[in-house]
């Protein structure tokens, strides 16, 4: 059914080491679109440095990936056979302290920007901060201006009353683009049934990761557990609110998560997620370990129950409305 | 006629002190599409600050103004009943030494960049000094990357040489948006019937300016002789090659000319087209002073020979169909 009426697939959160083979996997896999992190602790002109190493990307593999502006692009990947790409930061330093750098981003192609990345920032707190004060007045006044122009809030690295507080006041829905439950396995940067409870219930997407700090047992999680989570998930907070962000940091060196962790800000190596003795990227779980592995998770989602329309929903079409709704600035 | 079937009207130039009255005086008069500077020495992120400025208009006042992108923007603001702005260069200082600024430019709005300003540039040379060396090597990257991202490339204030050779470097048509020719005033700024000739032979189009220092008698210029000079012009490189290019710099204090001439390369007052003893903003002709007294030209323009049909394209036709073929990237 798949090859004659294609439905949308789409990862909503990789940051790999971008190269024509990882493009090609994204082609062999059928992936019509990524959510692609330009930004960790970048600042604005950092940030156009990493715009332009794209739209290089761009102009040398056209007929693999092109750059993703609305949800219409999803539905053009998938007619001319490519990967749309969408930009997006995981911290704001990219605008600075300039509320006028979020429109100048979105014109750029930034449709996401999370408003803190473990620490806290100008906006908002991160989750491994002792103590989480919410928004802050910048906060407010950018999440204003990001849901005017049509730039996604992304609490996934974000505290929990900072979360909550964005999802109140932002007037759009929001994503919390990459993390799974707290409740199926307890790690710091997965979210409380409060969290996602709001979450949903305020039409925001919750795409469920695939980084093994966040998998129940790992780098050794099965695809059966990880799809029973999926069901449980869509059962708690509804099948239309969820898909995948799977947080791929493919073949790239351990200075990256190095650098994730630590940006400028620290002299003590920080090791987040990690620890001293295993302070480096995690290996992959064997049935997800590139884009050409994406089409894995349809057939494991088939044995933990969803029909063909869920599974379908939660691979991309739920982003695909996501997308559709969220990018367009309002009048 | 023109009320029940409009005609364009555009301005290829104007660094006006933007206001909302002048704004309300671009609809007074009639005013489809302008092309407005938004730097002259600025780098890349004090364009950005420009921009952003830009941004703010076009939030406060969209009954007014808009983003103009692409030639049918300008049909869009004859519909609407409202002007659209094209943002410009005069300088290259905004792309810095970075060929990578030139579409993230293009991606913010920039549809026309000079490849000097009066001075020596990393791109070419400009039409003060005393030597002109021709198009550089970075010049020449610089050219075809605006040709395959659609930015158009301005020689209003480069030297002869440098003029010659971008004409024929560039693929696609070019632009001197804001000069007369120098046989009717003989100002360094004007341009030669050698350059006129290679312009419009090539399918380039002239800017016909109303700045006082490049009209014969200035601030004293007729609007007859002015449309003469037209009709001359039109006669010699073809009337599908000219339009309007005001260099309309109003409302603006001396201080303005005086960065624009200065920038933060002399530490020596220098006057540009002034003198000591006239050092600010030359007074417009009575007949031109705001965007409301554009339509003037039209009646001059029909006393001076022109037919409807070429009224309405010097006014803006030719500036449509000019738009329309430059600003698309080439794949």
């Amino acid at each position: 059914m798949d090859a004659q009426f294609p439905t949308p697939l789409v990862d909503c959160l990789q940051y790999a080491n971008w190269s024509r083979g990882v493009f090609e996997e994204m082609r062999a896999g059928g992936v019509h679109a990524v959510h692609a992190t330009i930004a960790y602790h970048e600042n604005f002109r950092e940030t156009v440095a990493n715009i332009i190493a794209w739209n290089r990307h761009f102009e040398r593999h056209p007929e693999l990936v092109f750059a993703g502006r609305t949800g219409g692009d999803i539905e053009r990947a998938m007619r001319e056979g490519r990967t749309a790409i969408f930009f997006g930061l995981q911290n704001p330093s990219p605008i600075e302290d300039d509320i006028g750098l979020v429109e100048v981003l979105q014109t750029l192609g930034v449709r996401f920007m999370q408003l803190s990345y473990n620490n806290q920032s100008l906006l908002a707190t991160g989750c491994y901060e002792g103590e989480d004060p919410g928004i802050t007045r910048f906060g407010r006044q950018v999440i204003a201006e990001m849901n005017r122009v049509g730039m996604v809030v992304d609490m996934s690295h974000s505290a929990e009353r900072s979360t909550l507080e964005a999802i109140e006041l932002s007037t759009r829905p929001i994503a919390i683009t990459h993390a799974n439950p707290h409740w199926w396995h307890k790690a710091l940067r997965n979210k409380s049934d409060t969290v996602l409870k709001a979450l949903t219930q305020s039409g925001g997407m919750l795409g469920l990761s695939l980084y093994p700090h966040h998998l129940k047992d790992g780098s050794n999680c099965t695809l059966q557990s990880f799809c029973e989570m999926v069901a449980e998930t869509a059962s708690r907070y509804g099948v239309e609110n969820i898909g995948i962000g799977s947080d791929l940091c493919q073949d790239q060196p351990d200075s990256v998560v190095t650098w994730m962790r630590n940006g400028r800000w620290s002299k003590v190596t920080d090791y987040g997620e990690g620890t001293a003795a295993a302070a480096g990227f995690p290996s992959q779980p064997q049935w997800f370990t590139n884009n050409a592995d994406l089409p894995n998770l349809r057939e494991g989602l088939r044995r933990a129950g969803f029909s063909s329309e869920d599974v379908a929903a939660v691979m991309g079409g739920n982003w695909l409305r996501f997308y559709t709704q969220s990018f367009e600035p309002k009048p």
